[in-house]
Formats: C-alpha cells, structure tokens, sequence
C-alpha cells in the first residue's frame, strides 16, 4: 500500500474579495466589501486577493477597485499581503498607482481560451506582460496561467502550452507562478502529471494552486498536489465565485473546506476555521451573497456535525 | 514527485434505491421506485442495493421492500446482483424469503452510534449478525461497519473497533465487509492510516468503501483509497440520501460524480455517465426527488461544461 506525503504547513491565498465578489452581478457597496476584506484579514490569512483593476465596462463590480485598494492598505499594510489581478498594462498602472503588493496578470494556457477571455492572442497577452514587466519596479508580478489543464473549448491542454507561457513569462520578470483548473475539470492524475512536466522543465519552482469545485474534484486535487510537493492554494471564503456563467454549479473551492480537510490531517494553515464560518455566515445573513461551501452546509448540532 | 498509484478498474454499486430513497420523507409510489430501479440496472452498474428489510414502523419508506425486491428479481435477476439492508434477524428472514443475492448487516464501529442507531451494543449486534449467518445459507451475508472512522459522539474510531467488528464477523460467515464514513468526515490521511491497519490485520481481504460528500472529501477519500488498492466503492445516483438529518448538506457521493472522476482518470467503471445523469434528471423532473450532485448542476453549453 503506498501512503501519501503531506506538507506540514501550506498558505492558503484567500481570493473572495476579487474572484469571489466579481461574480456577483448587484454591485457591493464599497463599505459593505471593505467590511468583509477586514473580516477576512483577521482569520489568520497572510496573502488576499483585494481587487481587480479591470475596466469597470467589463467588470462594473470591480469599478471601485482603487478605493477598496486604498481601505485595504490603511488598515492590513504590512500585515497581509494585498495581490491585484490586471488583464493588462492600463491596469497595471492602476494597481502599481494603488501601491498593491503584487500583480496578478492572467494568461490562458490554451489559445482558444485566451482569445475568448481577453480578446488577444497568447502572444499578444506576453508581450503586454513583458511591458508589465518593465513597469512593475519594486512590486512582485505573478503570472496566473488560465487553463493550465483543460480548456473548455480546446479539451486537455498540453503541459507544453503552460511551459511556453511560464519560460517566457519568467524570462519577463515574473516573481510567481499560479496554475488555475478555471473549469475544475482536472482530475488528480492529469493535474499530477503536468506538475511532474512541470517539474522536469522548472525543477522546485514554487507554483500555486487555483483550484475550482465545480466537478467536485477540488480537494482530490488539492490531495494529489500536497503528494505533489505543493503547498500553495487559493481559495474563497464561503465558495464564492469562480463560475458566473453556470448557475447552481460550484466555483472556487471554498476556504473552509480546504481549511477542514488540512486541519483534519494535521497539515497547518495558520487559518481558523471558525473564523471563515463566520465570515460564510456574514456574507450570507448581512450582504445577502449566495455561499456555496460543503461546511457551511452541516448545520450545528446535526448528526453530521 | 509522489505518483498515486490507479487500479484499471473498479466496481461501484448503486444504493440510490436503499439509502438514497431512505431519507425522502413522503413515500415514493412503489411502481415509482421500480421504474427508478429498471433506470438505473441499465446504466451499467453490476451490484445495487434495492431495498431495506427493516421495521416499516422505522423506516415507512421501505414498507414495500418485498414488493420492489420481486419486481426487481423478475426483471434483474442473473443480470444485476441485488442486496437488501438488514438490521436485525427479522430483517433477514423478510430478505431471504425475497430471495435477496446479498443481505447487509449494519453495525457501527463505535458503540455509541450503533447504540443510537440500533439501540444494541456492538456485542449484541454481533449476537444478531452470528444468528443471520446461521441462517443465511447460500445467500450472502456483507457486514457494514458503520462510523469505521469518524463517530459524531466519540469522535476519531480507533481502527482496533472496526477491527473488533470484522474478527467477529468473519468468523461468524460474512462473506464481505464494507466500511462507511458514516458521516462524511474521514479524512483521506485517516482513512489510509485506518487501511493501513486493517491490512496487518486481514491482509489483502478485499474491503467495499461507501464514502459520504458531506464535508467534500469524498472524491479526495476515493483518491486516497484507490491510491492504497481500494477497488470497490458504493454511490448514489443523484447522490440521494445519506444525511437525513441535516437538510442542505451532502450526503451519500454521486455516483455521477465518482464515475466521472474516474474516468477522467482513465479507471474504467463500466458505468455509462450519460446514462445516470439522465436518471438524476428523471428522479427530479418526473419523481421530484431532490439531487444533489456536481456533476447535475453543471448546465449543458455553460462554460464549465
């Protein structure tokens, strides 16, 4: 029987704020966001994804990015880490203007991908990288590499598209990688054997895992990447977002559920778990934003519980 | 890099018509439960648990378990193998006289839940089995160890109970034992550490696993114990049942879902996806019957799809 090796500790990015809150179509008063950001930056998290700085005709619910940003570092500067996704170098500007710690510049693996996200060509998303690259001086730049395994109109994405991105990508200054399961349609062997394509090109690069429930496979793959050697995740308090065009289907993986699952294997977070719940529980009861997360499902006192 | 190791293929019964049929309140029209049963006996499956011979004082839901055992022999009979649920003797004899191919004894690893469950102790529960296994001839006789890991009362199960369990009932003429992660909590380091155990114990004795999505760690567990040579599994179509007790949460793993899983991962099932996505969608639309699966909630075209 072989047995599993596990880390002993893992950050876990909490994302909400940007992935979670851009799916949700009524526009979140600034205040009411702010509120949840500071509920969330005391559950032990050391990295959270604050915003996006995107152009609010794509994304109205991003359209107060700076402000939020602004709150985010008057209160948590120093404390945690603020990360904010760009699609491009306008808004790079904007977040390099808004002093984030990191930018998070997503490119898709799969070229069909990339063309129905950002209207771009893969090529053309690196050369705006590479500018980005130029522009960034002292803040870290990440590269989130979108369908890192499958792609919903191209299928299994060769761990050679993902190669081709992070080489050149790397090459342009990137200080961290994130690998994204945008549809949550890898399962454990596919994403394991990319890790080790991977590992063969990169050798120990540290990656990050951006992994989606929506086939249910999340915390299967969050168990093979931990056999894996990976042992940074991002997930989104109380499951939110991650899927805006199919309702009812799941999105990002929910924190608590990740949190649970480590903490049940005696793999440290450093996040309490009561303390997620209760934010799942703000959000649902204070901000009427629709949780999704197996947790916060159980009620107290059930038999289950 | 740690490489999981996959079994080429594996057998998963369907338990929908038991425990998933178990926790509808209002009672199912008996020719409903049939054509739900002729359904899902075409969908590839090889074992499925039909019904319950248990007190319809209890369970008034399975007061028909004679009569949908006999639809199930006159039309399944040589072509699926059937199993009923028994919980005591009386249940055995409803079963026999059915002409059940299996009959399946509950009793729970920690003795407060069977003592809940049953209102036995284990010991007198194993007095119950040893009486059943005087009787059975040649029909067969699986033993379930309920909570094999976690307890909602005691907590973690120390593998020596569930080990306690299965002496006696290998002795006693079980002719299989599955173990059930009654309420979803095992985790996958506990399971394989539980596994691990056994293995001393029984060494290569074949083991069934039911696993429940409650916490959404089922397909995390699947991976895990497939990983430690686990080649037979239990799931419910839609995945109905198996947390009666809290309302919203998950209970028994989709079949749906762990068939896709393992495909994706090249595991061969012999169970046609479509075919029991499309009894989910029937047991919603034409029986009205609440699912809950990952798979069901993706929309055919969406993004994700």
């Amino acid at each position: 029987m072989a047995a599993f090796s596990l880390p002993e500790r893992i950050d876990i990015a909490e994302i909400c704020p940007r992935d979670g809150f851009q799916s949700v179509k009524e526009f979140i008063p600034t205040e009411s966001k702010n509120a949840i950001i500071d509920e969330l930056a005391q559950t032990g998290i050391r990295t959270m994804e604050v915003t996006s700085f995107v152009s609010p005709k794509a994304i109205p619910q991003m359209a107060d990015a700076a402000d939020v940003m602004a709150h985010f570092r008057s209160k948590w500067k120093g404390k945690v880490t603020s990360v904010a996704l760009i699609p491009n170098l306008r808004g790079a500007e904007g977040a390099l203007a808004a002093e984030v710690d990191w930018m998070n510049f997503v490119i898709s693996a799969s070229e069909d991908h990339n063309m129905s996200n950002t209207r771009r060509t893969v090529d053309a998303s690196l050369e705006e990288f590479r500018r980005v690259g130029e522009l960034k001086g002292d803040t870290k730049l990440r590269l989130s590499v979108a369908t890192a395994f499958m792609c919903p109109f191209a299928g299994p994405v060769p761990p050679e598209k993902v190669i081709y991105v992070m080489d050149q990508a790397l090459e342009a200054g990137a200080d961290g990688v994130t690998l994204c399961d945008t549809i949550g349609k890898a399962d454990p062997k596919y994403l394991v054997d990319t890790l080790a394509t991977l590992r063969e090109r990169f050798g120990d690069y540290p990656l990050t895992l951006h992994l989606h429930a929506t086939y249910g496979m999340a915390l299967a793959n969050m168990l093979a990447a931990l056999d894996a050697g990976i042992t940074s995740f991002d997930a989104a308090a109380g499951g939110l977002g991650g899927c805006p065009f199919a309702p009812g289907a799941s999105g990002n993986v929910a924190m608590e559920d990740m949190v649970f699952m480590a903490r049940q294997m005696g793999v440290e977070t450093g996040i309490d778990l009561e303390k997620v719940l209760a934010v799942a529980r703000d959000m649902e009861s204070v901000y009427g934003l629709k949780t999704d997360s197996h947790l916060s499902a159980v009620k107290p006192g059930s038999c289950c519980a």
